[in-house]
């Protein structure tokens, strides 16, 4: 495995970690764009039981305008995931894309960009407790 | 670049991809959950000017249901990302991330899924005339 995501399993509920993501993103520049739930979209679309898992959109702006300036292509690696989900204990785990798995590995000009978010990301993940 | 995306460069308007992609991804089992003007959103966040960019997240909701259950990092990289933008000659280009690159590169287990959902996505592109 060589590590697409950031992750952290954490003592907290699945929804108190969901209510602190926003904040603690917005703390690093970054908005939340899109926000799936993957739980509600699994059984409305295939009818089928799934945990509880959250997908947020997460972007900086000005991050992903250096990107994209770089290489049209990043943007099919954007927005950032950052995801929640209930393990199997009832506990939340957080985790994030790592941008340098995807963004700088795709194309190494973007990778003093890709760095700087990944370090921001790493401090969420990290706050999340 | 190891080619993270599948791309065509097209002879149409932006708005007239934009417009075919929905019905395209359908008929291979994708939703579009999340929709991202990246123009519209960079020029609201930070005043920047960038040429016309959408980000679609289409999702097949069997096939992200089996990703998920072998392996929950997956998630990280969900919905898949279809980007349609405008070319320098305002003529648009239309690419899918490559599953096989990003979720199937992270873990071998779901190799299988993303190959299906590669192919799907490359008719989906090659359909976009």
């Amino acid at each position: 495995m060589p590590g697409f995501t950031l992750q952290k399993k954490t003592e907290l509920r699945f929804e108190d970690v969901l209510a602190r993501l926003p904040e603690l993103l917005q703390a690093e520049g970054f908005g939340v764009l899109t926000q799936i739930d993957v739980k509600e979209t699994l059984k409305q679309k295939i009818g089928v039981d799934f945990r509880r898992y959250r997908i947020l959109g997460a972007c900086n702006p000005r991050f992903a305008h250096q990107a994209l300036s770089a290489d049209l292509e990043v943007g099919a690696m954007l927005p950032c995931n950052v995801v929640v989900y209930e393990g199997d204990d009832g506990k939340a785990v957080v985790m994030a894309i790592d941008p340098m798995q995807t963004m700088a590995a795709a194309n190494p000009q973007v990778r003093a960009v890709a760095e700087q978010v990944r370090e921001r990301l790493e401090r969420v993940v990290a706050r999340v407790t």
